[in-house]
């Protein structure tokens, strides 16, 4: 069986299993007070260009989701996000749990529209009745998106903008920021986002470690944090197992090498699909790829290879998802693409 | 400088890690769903002697506390506990963040008697206006306590027994339960434990593992369980990290061992402070030790050990405290009392 | 000036008024333990035909929304409601503050469709990652909706049995139920009500109260909702005032007589719009009257009437409300049909 | 049977009946926003003599401390108070329920030393695991307390200075305020408490309203206040009641006549049980009244008055509470002198 199902099916790349390995009878003191803590965060520093960030590792993504949100806002606003954002459909109320409304806004491909946001947050202020309603106190995104979509760095700019005139702050979730700044088609890097956006975090579970997620925020952004990530139950007790990831996953481009391995396969891939006839369903060029295929394809794909189902379209197709990482071999993608060209789309 | 500050500034017991090694590679699905977390919590079972727990794996203490006990009270209900109790001190208030009272009765080395539980549910419920007041819910305790002491069998019966009376659930908090079930004086096992309380966790982050949880609880207590440890941000997308490490602890008797070994190395220092003429802080049997030493020892103790302080007892002596671990060896605990012994107490 | 801006503009029906001055002076119990309150539940209890439900009085709307949808979800639930439901939109993030996610459907002229529901609900279980999203706990109504309209009983009926399938209950915000039980279209009683859901309130402050609503509740569904009410800062010290009242409104028929006295001015003033040549924005046949009109009739109306502005429909025209109430005289509604008759629409 | 239960026995002070009746017909905008309320501010600002006051009426108490807190305290932040304090006994746990921790200090005869305030601050700070604790965010004390006793004008500028020095504010709950100033012993008045502290209430509703607390803060202390009171439930649709009555009641001193009446009988109450040899339980100068009597006098006197029962004291004595309000008449008093000194203690 080959695996595409998603991008934390393994543990973590091999680097990282060979520096907590080495450093595993250490003493240090806990909670991410440590050196090597201390080391990783310069070098996110480093990468994103600003010695003045402040870097917070936390365990996982629903909970960075629901720390930083909720270290965000007040009491009287809630977080605007795509109707497809990970937040509003994926963390069980993790948000809500917090108190906080999510605001949403139409999807295009998982992306927010920069003039669907000035005018919603317009609309609300011109309502009378705008004491009565939950106020935008916050912008969500993710890059990629879901649907391993990518903003363009003129887009992100106009929703930077949009957010700097209503005085409310932006926050990318990077839970694959990897795949999106290995794309083609990325026009930014790790040292734009510190100016394209107030706050974003740097996936480490889907790109290379066991887990792990470092939120990157404007200096003074995210007030008291340590004990909001503590309440929210996201301090890790062992908090140098973070710092020893993150300071291996940005030590010698490994972070990006990861995610440029796993963007190119899955380009590959896409590639093979089209050159079946089959058309994306969506059009990504980061991770993740999604295609609608005829289920008798999808049966015969089963026997040899794991993915996703993203859910019936009409009685005779299905779309799927096709993730590939860092565990990803050529050979992997070379044999899908063999057992998929086998069986060509009539439609061709 | 040899380390007695905590039992968690390592990282995992060298078996974990082999086996994280081992398995690094294989391809799992997510969120604890594989066959590694099952093997895990059929071990957990077999080793609390009923098969039909339910066993749930999560990340953190501080989390699996809020999470339990979110999943337990219903709205009008708050949790009883000491005043000592972690969750009323040093949990950043992850508890009432999740909108639940914590009701304080008196501590005593750590513990809740069971004649003052019996007597607080009296009182509330024979007051006319306990409608207005936060319901006893559920009581929460440690075992071992944040001091070190532990609860005899008798004790535990009797607050089980109240409990039950109440029609409340009883939880044990054992973030170091290892080092209770290893202690001389403990008089239970695990096998004992589902019939002493209603639901209890098996402490992994200071017991050997890099993190981790068990939470252990009678079939059907804890309804809907996944959602809501997903909405707390507990729940780990690679999820077998937390399988392999407690199959691991509960193979060949780890988890026992690793307590086993940290207990009786905290026996032998105690015996050594006392031998020396100091008297412990608390009488503990398990792996945390606590003295009253005069300042000028501790200053010379400070140039070679590194230990926490636990507060100023007048102006010329403090409270400090020793914990052991797996990865303390013989040795640290020799040089430790001949330090000591070189300074013998006064008052001897 | 006249008023039709909204049907909380004046005190309270003056019936109301007197019962208040009447017991003034009397010494009762608080917390609405009295007995005024008490008969007040039994005359609720009566009209609703049915002797076993559950009664309890609360000040505010928002408030009673707020602590039924809390009392009855589980912690990972959400409650299910239309996108332009009063609690969706104008509750400033009481429910979201309670820790609750609101789920939205598409509205239909303020109502839910039970086939959108039920296909809400099974796509919901259909989905692999159900247990990582916020599972539908409770569906929420309004009757009348926030746009006069109605849903039939046919329709009732259709979205209880929906819920009961699905295992959840059915809530019924009845802010402005009086107009819509006197409604011409009505085809439900007070009777039917308890059958056709779970539990609704029966609002006051817009059907002649200074304030309150009653939640009528299937005997038992509401665990321990006094303590649940306090903790929600909605139980009253003085609570006889909510009991006095809601025993004037269900004497000799008063709540159905305020109700129909404004609805039939309501469907006065709508005829006249009509015979002017103005089509309702919504057609509503209770207290609620929307009309778009041109701004120069607008501006002009402004002058000697006063009513609520929702929104503008291009450049040239603006949607308007009108709202009746018991405080509404006949001369009120002809001086308006008066006015806009004088401005007859060109499309006429 | 003549009542002393407490002081919302009855509807509201015959001049704010009958100021509602005036009204009763007049339209008025909703939540708060009319002229009435306006007028009533601004009397409020008068009588506490500082024309920037920011002053907000909210329906219930319990409501407004809830809403008052949860405006001030940030996420990481608990509340301070005393164990006896309203907010940590009879809300149900609505302050946990907005997700604060109060943070208890020991209560001498219902009031917080400054010293062990100081202190308790002192050491949190002191404490290296301070950032795993919930930091103290803001002081909450009654004025007058559960007990009926009251803070000297010393007392309250040592706790305002604890305060001001650890740059937390201090919050007053007045819901008996008039009857604190209306005391012989009060040595402060409504003039000085906007310098004694940073945010306090003025109770309505144990003073002579039907209901309603004045919130009175210090300009822009509380935040976005008005989306957050009727997030909290606390905004009335008919929001002039509360204007009307605040009006009303700061017309003509009536608020203070009110106090003053209930305290004089209150006094003489007291002094009519001391001459029968009966001494308080707690030395009270405002309207609540404290004693601990024999059971058999307690059961004579329940056949003519009705009063409350605060708990046993042995097999043989009660501690009972009287109460005494605007309704209360001269006559009432004396008869319950004459039934206590027909009984006269024999410790005499």
């Amino acid at each position: 069986m080959i695996y595409f199902d998603t991008d934390y099916m393994e543990g973590a790349h091999p680097k990282l299993m060979q520096r907590l390995m080495e450093t595993n009878l250490e003493h240090t003191v806990g909670y991410g007070c440590d050196a090597y803590t201390a080391h990783a965060k310069e070098l996110v520093r480093q990468i994103c260009g600003d010695p003045d960030l402040d870097v917070t590792f936390i365990v996982g993504g629903t909970q960075t989701n629901a720390t930083v949100i909720d270290a965000l806002l007040s009491r009287h606003e809630g977080v605007l996000a795509c109707e497809t954002a990970h937040i509003n459909v994926h963390e069980a109320g993790a948000i809500e749990h917090s108190g906080h409304k999510i605001l949403t806004l139409p999807a295009h491909d998982g992306k927010v529209d920069a003039d669907e946001l000035r005018e919603y947050i317009a609309q609300f202020y011109a309502d009378d009745t705008y004491e009565h309603m939950v106020a935008p106190g916050m912008l969500y995104i993710t890059y990629p998106t879901e649907y391993g979509t990518l903003y363009s760095r003129c887009e992100l700019e106009r929703l930077h903008e949009v957010c700097s005139q209503a005085g409310i702050p932006l926050y990318i979730d990077g839970a694959r920021l990897g795949y999106g700044l290995a794309s083609p088609v990325c026009d930014i890097t790790f040292s734009d986002l510190p100016k394209l956006c107030d706050v974003f975090y740097i996936g480490g579970a889907k790109v290379g470690a066991l887990f792990g997620e470092a939120v990157v925020a404007r200096k003074g952004l995210l007030k008291h944090f340590f004990p909001v990530v503590k309440q929210h139950g996201g301090l890790l007790s062992k908090g140098r197992l973070l710092g020893i990831q993150f300071e291996t996953l940005f030590t010698d481009n490994l972070y990006l090498d990861i995610a440029r391995h796993a963007v190119e396969l899955a380009i590959k891939l896409k590639e093979g699909f089209i050159a079946a006839g089959y058309r994306p369903f969506i059009d990504s060029l980061t991770n993740q790829q999604f295609f609608t295929l005829p289920n008798q394809l999808m049966d015969n794909l089963r026997k040899d290879f794991s993915f996703e189902n993203w859910g019936p379209r009409g009685e005779t197709h299905t779309t799927v998802r096709f993730v590939t990482s860092w565990a990803t071999e050529p050979s992997d993608v070379s044999a899908l693409i063999q057992a998929v060209q086998a069986f060509p789309a009539v439609e061709k």
